[in-house]
């Protein structure tokens, strides 16, 4: 068989770990793949000690890679969507297939990337886009193809789940872990695209796209960080028998589809509770499987680069066998993708845990459960943990029935309005997950 | 693009399920797969009311389907290695891709059934054979093909995890919930080749070789069923930290490859310890990627024609771009297939849970413990229990470090010496699968 040539862009985390396990592996990987596969060219601004790149031919201007006939897979590893995106176009354009782990890429210009690449007859992977080492985009893709998938959830931020899991096993708060986390390099010194949910919805907005087969959607995405959890009420959802998770959450009804990234509390008998530190899952529900799950590694350097190698794998057996790479870029081909009703937050019907602090006096409770009441909201659970001091405040923690978010918030707002109530009301939605 | 023409043999639980699946979701499969798929013809012996073939194209004859000269793929879900097989290899001969859930064929005859399979250039797919709904295969094929595969671990029958499961909830005995079983219809009347492992076995050859690169083995592995665990021995490990899962673990080591299924404590916080239930669970552990979890339903009508499906989509791709379909059926291309060293359970290291009746008087532990002592063997923890009434037996229960299996066995032919100690020693192998 003709070795399939490939071009590296971006000797970074991921561009070294590729480096490294495509060298480390060859034997098996060509074994699998039935054709050998050479490193034709790297293409890097600087060299990273992580990787020996002295026997490869190393270009500072990562252009020249894509420009190489010799290549004829890029694999774009230098993050962002700036040059990423010029130079996956050029790529495209030159008639390279285009392996990348690039998920804001994906997320925010995947609909124009995919069809110039539709139009040049080549073919976009990227299975390291979401989930790390985790085979997703690939079990949505082709293993579930059977399925109408209703609903998927996933723990698919390694560092938001770090935070709440030692906020959890420690008692520890959100500020002091996400410090930890950052010198242990989990977080990046501006953790926003972590901890606000970002890269969860970057992430999520791809495995929607694929499970329901609709264009991707970046700008209709509920985004809810998990900075403001307390610790209390990490402690209050154990004691109720769940866990707090970031997740991101994907639904498809007659009526429409939700995207929403938020903490939630989960049923702590459901596996994916226990999923904890900086390890991924994703929860699937097709309507002929049932429930399957998902679950490794979702970033590090070789994590990463098993995706990355395993869709350079996938390309070349097709190259290999003279077969046409699928160029169903979302799973689905490209005009059979369809355009959903897509429902705003406060449209979204779900289950809701609710902290506040009320004057402890008689009639308090009355008056909350007559608001939540008048508003078609049934209470599932209370706890009231009197004060310890003479004179101080209660806590008021609730477990409601399913509920649309608007009546909630409304009732939320008249519980704010009542005088013994101090301060503002915590919510946090709850997902059964069944 | 041309339609894909399929044919059913077989309307049984699977062939039920994946017709309906297929009519059910025909326009997603046809969005996906990028082309038609037709059930051109279905052979079944007689109807079955769980789906309706009336506007179905039904031979009596299963062996008109892989005659028929407009079926591209066949579809072999009549179960059994007998006429299984003469169906199967009538369809290569006559140039069909085959597709199948059949597990002991697979790992009976693969070996000579891929080799006929490649003379011939078509594909046997085989997802649904293994931990059903899971795409676990395509997962070891290719969304790990980065990887070199140190080990995987599986609970890959949901039988006997379900029995597991309920002796450890509810305390029950194994021959209690095995009926239940057998009345619910998770089990067969004849429950063999469930309790006894011999199913698992079948699925372990079978992920064992796509994961090592190695010709199917089946006479290689070392089964052990989980009929003999009391509940007493569930009781146990609990207390110790861990759960009993009835396990097939496939390892590769410098020293060799083991295949062996049998029952095992594991540590509780392993996510794979909290799969319950008739759920099955894969974990592997690559070398680039790290620990991966696979979850779902291994079992039942439409899990199981998820994967059938999933195979048809995989082929119907392939057949609509004038592809050649993957006939590296063990992951690896065949000529790069090795034969590896099979080491006897004899020689696998691994720790063991010991649990003894002995006389309750002084000095029977330090005998027990100088025997383990002088097999090299090292203590990890005791529990002793004493006996609720005078000159009664006591339990002595202890968690060995890593030891030979074959230490391990005459440390306990010792042991059983001792005119102290009542009966045989019960041995159950521990793994820290970490």
């Amino acid at each position: 068989m003709k070795p399939v040539k490939i071009g590296i862009c971006g000797l970074g985390t991921v561009g070294s770990g590729t480096f490294n396990v495509l060298g480390r592996n060859s034997a098996e990987i060509s074994a699998r793949a039935g054709t050998e596969i050479i490193i034709e060219q790297v293409g890097a601004r600087r060299d990273n000690p992580a990787c020996d790149t002295s026997s490869a031919n190393v270009t500072r201007d990562i252009f020249d890679v894509v420009r190489n006939p010799e290549v004829a897979v890029v694999v774009e590893l230098i993050g962002g969507t700036t040059v990423a995106k010029q130079l996956v176009e050029e790529a495209i354009a030159n008639g390279k297939h285009v392996v990348t782990a690039n998920k804001a890429l994906i997320a925010e210009f995947g609909n124009e990337l995919f069809a110039k690449a539709e139009a040049q007859g080549v073919t976009i992977a990227y299975e390291a886009a979401v989930a790390g080492g985790i085979p997703i985009i690939k079990a949505l893709r082709e293993g579930l193809s059977a399925n109408k998938i209703e609903w998927l959830a996933g723990i698919i931020n390694g560092t938001g789940n770090f935070i709440l899991t030692e906020m959890r096993d420690k008692g520890r708060d959100f500020a002091d872990v996400l410090k930890e986390a950052q010198e242990l390099g989990y977080a990046e010194a501006d953790p926003t695209f972590d901890v606000e949910g970002i890269d969860a919805a970057h992430k999520l907005v791809i495995l929607a796209s694929i499970a329901f087969g609709m264009p991707l959607q970046f700008d209709k995405i509920f985004t809810e960080g998990i900075s403001k959890i307390e610790p209390q009420d990490v402690t209050y959802a154990n004691e109720l028998g769940y866990r707090i998770k970031h997740l991101g959450i994907a639904t498809k009804t007659e009526d429409g589809v939700v995207l929403r990234v938020h903490p939630t509390l989960i049923p702590e008998k459901r596996l994916i509770a226990s999923v904890d530190g900086v390890m991924n899952a994703v929860l699937v529900k097709g309507d002929a499987v049932g429930p399957t799950l998902y679950y490794g590694p979702g970033a590090g350097a070789e994590p990463t680069a098993s995706a990355v190698v395993a869709d350079i794998v996938d390309l070349a057996r097709e190259l290999a066998t003279g077969g046409k790479p699928n160029q169903a870029h979302l799973g689905f081909a490209a005009d059979a993708l369809q355009e959903f009703n897509m429902l705003p937050m406060s449209e979204v019907t779900t289950a809701y845990y609710l902290r506040m602090t009320a004057e402890d006096r008689p009639g308090v409770l009355s008056k909350i459960t007559q608001i939540m009441s008048d508003k078609g909201i049934s209470i599932e659970a209370v706890i009231q943990r009197e004060p310890q001091n003479e004179g101080a405040q209660a806590s008021i923690i609730m477990l409601t029935n399913r509920a649309q978010e608007k009546q909630l918030l409304a009732a939320i707002s008249d519980i704010e309005a009542l005088d013994t109530i101090e301060g503002s009301v915590t919510h946090i939605r709850v997902e059964s997950l069944d």
